[in-house]
Order: structure tokens, then C-alpha cells, then sequence
């Protein structure tokens, strides 16, 4: 599934909004940066050859302030004053600090000599005109929109968010965040995906809880089909409720069904023939979250431009007891963290959202390994 | 600066817009979760008592499905078809998977023993009514606000988001993005600012650039009293256009101006009558994000209930080259990761963005080390 999914194409949008955006198209620079010769201190801006043989009075003629260039010119035996950030003035090369000068009302006594173009950043130093200075793909850092300021550039070519729709199977389900009741469960899936789906660099859009018919289903995904990525959570397994797989046949098709992944083995994926793709996540919301980050989390980032690679920082530590999985099947261990160990709070048990609450974040047991010992070092991912 | 301050007091907000919050306080459930006796598998709701001795055959009076329970109790003899997440009917206490089973329209044979409640998850099981589920101070994470809908909590008390005013100074700046002109520049930190603090969990306002005049700050600050904090970049040097702390010391008072920490020693912090916090950051922009990383993003962050931790993720390398550095300062360096080893990219070059771009993140060298050399092992903060 990972292997067809592309960056989705770029759109314009504010410089000042794209922060954590990825760029579409490189950036270049529209003009030198800095725009002029500019002073890197407060101090004098005076020419390298009458500073050579310093100490040397020089006569004081103007002020370079930010905002204020002087009008004068540098010319053999004079100076001007400068603070940091002003034009240096024509006929200037180099900035005395003002802690290596004496300096009168009007003249300036340079104490020693300093090497020409000291302290003077030349224009187009920082950046030339035409210099590429962030590369397609790259992701946008705040100090990189200081940059996109500086140089000007209002407007970036962004990757396009993913467009995530969010359905939730099941006519037990009432919306999220409702007063249960009798047997009727608050649908918890739809906020934790549209949190993850965000997180994830996509715009999450959550659809009304859909009814367990493979009617019902159809329809709902229907209406989807112009999101770029549809989740349906529940009615994936293989009971007489589970509608989801067939839908999804019917109106495309359905590339895998059953995952070798424990606690979320009915998860599959398939597409419309509208091209949408669509990821089968289990209803139990812990299922549907080892599912998620397993599977759809990684699709989601590749079409945001970002990487597949999880997003959660990283521990290794050792694990306080075993870890019991099986080989040719991979485990989504919720783990706790305590005394710089790694405590297992559940690999099974996954009707039960306590496993993940408690949980500071999860170790995965790769198909390969049957179980892990006490002791063994692991990679803990934090949620 | 660091020792006052604390949390910000509670607001309501829906949960469905939370994640990423702070609990101002603990949540306990409204009510026992699972709120009925739930199976967790699909398969036949059966007494215990009736499978002790199995193989066994029991009569089918029924079914139970979610949002659908069964009408009918299961008595000695009886079985009720179940699948997962339903209501196990009165009377059962155990689920046998329809795997272990071999059923027919209205018989199932059970084929081994199971123990009595296997795969029913008992009402409260997973929180108990008025257990507290998350604790004040915990940030919500998506699997969280699954949690939250799952008890119907549909609204919490979380930390304010800080209020951080984002001042810049100088004559000749245009506002962010602007055509630089002449020797006018753009406002390159204003949007990095509010980018940083937004990440900080703080709602960034950014405001008219103020001129260099000490009337004018002193006006731009009065305007901000009523924010958490008010982060002014430029003005706070000692040239004879740093009018910042003047106007700081005017309004309240100028706790600390000058610290020891490369690029950003005119950085400072003080505080205005009303109480609110200024911290001052240097006007380069280099400059201006080692100071709001070292000093600002930690008060904000303490503010938004967050760790003052660095929020950056970090690698471990050994550095490819010298990193140079001098006894009783601490020195913000850029460096790059290239080849599993850190290149510094600058330590001073403050006015020259392309050294922040060019880098993935900072080592900070501490004051009492004086360089690093070529080899030793560095943290670097990824940015």
C-alpha cells in the first residue's frame, strides 16, 4: 500500500500559515540577502586603508541608523557612525566596534587596525539571487518562515493536507462524547482518528456514524469518494455485522483483508474505483489505534510529503519483564515506563482502553521474534 | 525567571478540541466503562455451569447483537448467539468463540470447556465509576479523547493557552514578507515567533512593528498589558537606539538585561507593573531564536503547563570537527548531521540566517566547557 502513495500536489498558500507545511516547489531567492552592505555591530564604518596603520583619528561626517542611511560617503580620513543593521554608506568597507574606538562629537580615535571588511555583511552574503535556499520536500521550520520573510516570498507552494474522511460502522454507536446508555457506546474512534489524522498532516473530516448494513455502507463511502483517503473504523471482521469488506469490493476493490498484527488483525485496505484509497480499521478503539499507527498513519504522511517513519520520539530501555508474542505475527505492545524500565501493560486486551490510557507508549514485536525477555533492550515509540 | 511561573488557571473546552491540551484537572468517570457486561468476542453467550462438562449441546433462543440485545435471559441448556461489543444477556457469563463452536440454526455444539467469564468484559472492568482516568497535568493525546467520548466527558478543564503579544522594533522594518526596499528590511522574527510560540502551546499576537523611539515602546507595551507575556525583538542592545529596557524599567522593572549566551547576549527579561512578563530578544533573527529557545519557549511552555524541557528530538553523534567555545558562556551552535556525525555549521555569523537553514538543529555548549573537540559525543536538538 505504501508503495503507490506520492506526495499529493502542491497549492499556494500564505508564507505566514505554512509553518510545519511541506514545501511543493524550492524556494529561491528573489534577491540578495542581505539587500545591501549592512553593519554587523554598533561602532564606525570607516575605509579598510585609513585603518591600517591605526591608531588614526578620523573625522566624524554622518550616522547609519536601521531605517536611516546616512546621505554622506566614506572618503579617505572620515567615518561615519553605524549601529547594527544599518547600510553601511558608500566608500566604507569595514565596522570599528564602537568598544575598539574613542569617539568625540566629531572624530574617532581607531585604536588598532582591524582587517578589511570586518564586521560588514555583504550583500548577498547570507543568500545570492537565483541560490536555492530550501529544497522541495523540506518541511517548514518557524526559523525557516524568518527566512521566507526576509527574502520577501509572501506565498509558497505547499504540499496539499490529505483530505481524510472518518466513518464509523455500527448501529450500537452514538455520537462522540454522548451520555451512554443502556447498550448504546459513545463513538470514541472518531475524535482519537481525527486527532491522529491531523497530527499526521492531514485535514480530518468526521462523517455521522453509519448504520450495519453493507447499504449503509456503500452510501457513506460513496459520498466519500472525494477525499483522498477514506478510514472506516468497525464492521471490518468476519462476523454477520461486518459489512465493510464487502462494500468496498463492490465498489473497487479490496487489495488485503487480515493482518498478521495483534491486536488488529481484521484491518485491510482497498480503493474505490474513484481511485480513493480506503483503510479497514477495527471498532475496538485500541485495535483501531495499533491500526492505525501501523498502517494508515504511515499512508497518510507519505501523501502529506512527510516521511513514513513514525512521528513519536524514542527510549530504549529494558524491559522489567517478558514480553510474550508469537512468531509470524506482529505485537503493539502498550508499555509503561517506570524506574528506567519498560513495563508491559498489555499486548492483548483490546476492548479494554485502560491498556492505552495507562500506557506512556508502545513497543513493537516484529514477526520474527517469538517473545522478549526481561532484561532485552527495547525500542519504546512514545505516544 | 523560570521559578514563577506556573500553569495558567483551567477553561472549559469540548473535548473533541483538546488534544494537545493540559488537564487543569483530573478526570474521573462519570460512570462504571464498559457500562453493561460486554462480550469481546463473536461467538455464544452461555452459563458457565453448562460447559463445565463440554462437549455440550445447548438450544439457540436468540441473538445479541450491538445496539441490538437480545430480549431473552439464557437459562441451563440455553445459548444465545453474541457478537462483539454486545450486551451479554442476563443469565450468560461466558462467551465461547464461534470458533470453538459448531452451531446450527438452532443448536450450538461447544466443543471444550472454557473458563467461566472468558471473553466477557465485566461492566466497570475497565474504569470504574469516579476512578480517576487521567490526572491534572497530563496533555491529552488522540487515544485520550477516545477515553473521553467512551465515558461521555464531553467537556474539560484544561490549562489556558498562554496570551504571548509579539512586539518587533526598528525603523527600518516592513511588515513580515514585505519586498525589502532599499535598506528597509523585512520582519523576519514576528512570524517565527508566533510559529515557536504557537508550538509552545501558546496563542501568538503579532503586532505592528514599533519604531525606535522609547515613547513609541513605551506606548506598544502599555497596549499588551493584558497579555501572559509580551516578547519584544530588537531595541534591547546598548546602541542609542535600544530603547527597551528603558521603557521595561518605566513600566514596571528590568530584572535582568545581558546574559551569557552566544548569539543573543543582549537578551533580558523584566516585568511590567500590571505583572505581566517581558522578555527581551535580540533583533536578529539568529539571534532572536536562541533566545526565545533558551528562555522564552521555556516560561511559555511552563505557562501552557508543559515541561520546560527543550520539546526537540535528539540524537547522539560524535561531532566531525571542533566546536569552539569559551569558559563561562553558553554557546547556541548550528550544526548539520551528515554521515552520522555533527558539523557545526556557525556558533557566530548571528546575522546570517543561512546558518540556521543550513542546519537540522543546535548543540548547546555549557559555560563551564570551554570546546568541544573533534570526536566527543554531543546531543544534538533537532529543530
Amino acid at each position: 500500500m505504501l508503495s503507490d502513495a506520492f506526495p499529493l500536489q502542491g497549492e499556494e498558500t500564505d508564507s505566514g500559515a505554512a509553518s510545519g507545511r511541506v514545501l511543493a516547489r524550492s524556494i529561491e531567492s528573489p534577491r540578495p540577502i542581505p539587500a545591501f552592505n549592512r553593519s554587523a555591530m554598533d561602532g564606525f564604518a570607516v575605509m579598510s586603508t585609513d585603518i591600517r596603520h591605526a591608531p588614526v583619528n578620523l573625522a566624524l561626517i554622518g550616522t547609519s541608523l536601521p531605517g536611516a542611511p546616512a546621505s554622506q560617503s566614506v572618503s579617505p580620513g572620515k567615518a561615519i557612525r553605524i549601529t547594527t543593521g544599518a547600510a553601511v554608506p558608500s566608500g566604507a568597507d569595514t565596522v570599528i566596534p564602537i568598544e575598539l574606538c574613542d569617539a568625540s562629537q566629531s572624530s574617532v580615535l581607531v585604536r588598532s587596525p582591524l582587517p578589511p571588511g570586518k564586521h560588514v555583511i555583504v550583500s548577498g552574503e547570507d543568500f545570492q539571487k537565483g541560490q536555492t535556499v530550501l529544497q522541495a520536500g523540506h518541511r517548514l521550520r518557524p526559523h525557516d518562515l524568518a527566512v521566507l520573510s526576509a527574502m520577501g516570498v509572501a506565498r509558497v507552494n505547499v504540499v496539499r493536507r490529505p483530505l481524510v474522511s472518518i466513518l464509523v460502522t455500527g448501529n450500537e454507536l452514538l455520537p462522540p462524547f454522548s451520555t451512554p446508555k443502556d447498550d448504546r457506546i459513545s463513538d470514541a474512534n472518531s475524535p482519537m482518528l481525527q486527532a491522529l489524522a491531523s497530527r499526521d498532516g492531514a485535514l480530518g473530516k468526521t462523517w455521522p456514524g453509519v448504520a450495519d448494513t453493507e447499504r449503509d455502507v456503500v452510501s457513506a463511502l460513496r459520498e466519500c469518494a472525494q477525499s483522498d483517503v477514506i478510514l472506516v473504523s468497525g464492521g471490518s471482521s468476519v462476523g454477520q455485522e461486518d459489512h465493510v469488506p464487502a462494500a468496498v469490493a463492490k465498489l473497487g476493490s479490496l487489495e488485503v483483508h487480515g493482518l498478521a498484527l495483534r491486536p488488529a488483525s481484521p484491518a485491510g485496505f482497498g480503493r474505490l474505483a474513484s481511485g480513493t484509497r480506503v483503510i479497514l480499521l477495527p471498532g475496538n478503539p485500541v485495535s483501531c489505534l495499533c491500526a492505525y499507527e501501523l498502517l494508515a498513519g504511515k499512508y497518510i504522511r507519505l501523501l502529506a510529503g512527510l516521511s513514513s517513519d513514525f512521528p513519536h520520539a524514542l527510549l530504549r530501555l529494558p524491559l522489567a519483564s517478558d514480553l510474550v508474542s508469537e512468531i509470524g505475527r506482529t505485537d503493539f505492545a502498550r508499555v509503561r515506563i517506570s524506574h528506567g524500565e519498560v513495563e508491559p501493560v498489555a499486548i492483548s486486551g483490546a476492548g479494554r482502553l485502560s491498556t492505552v490510557v495507562q500506557a506512556d507508549g508502545f513497543v513493537l514485536i516484529p514477526p520474527e521474534i517469538g517473545s522478549l525477555n526481561k532484561g532485552d533492550e527495547v525500542v519504546v515509540r512514545l505516544f
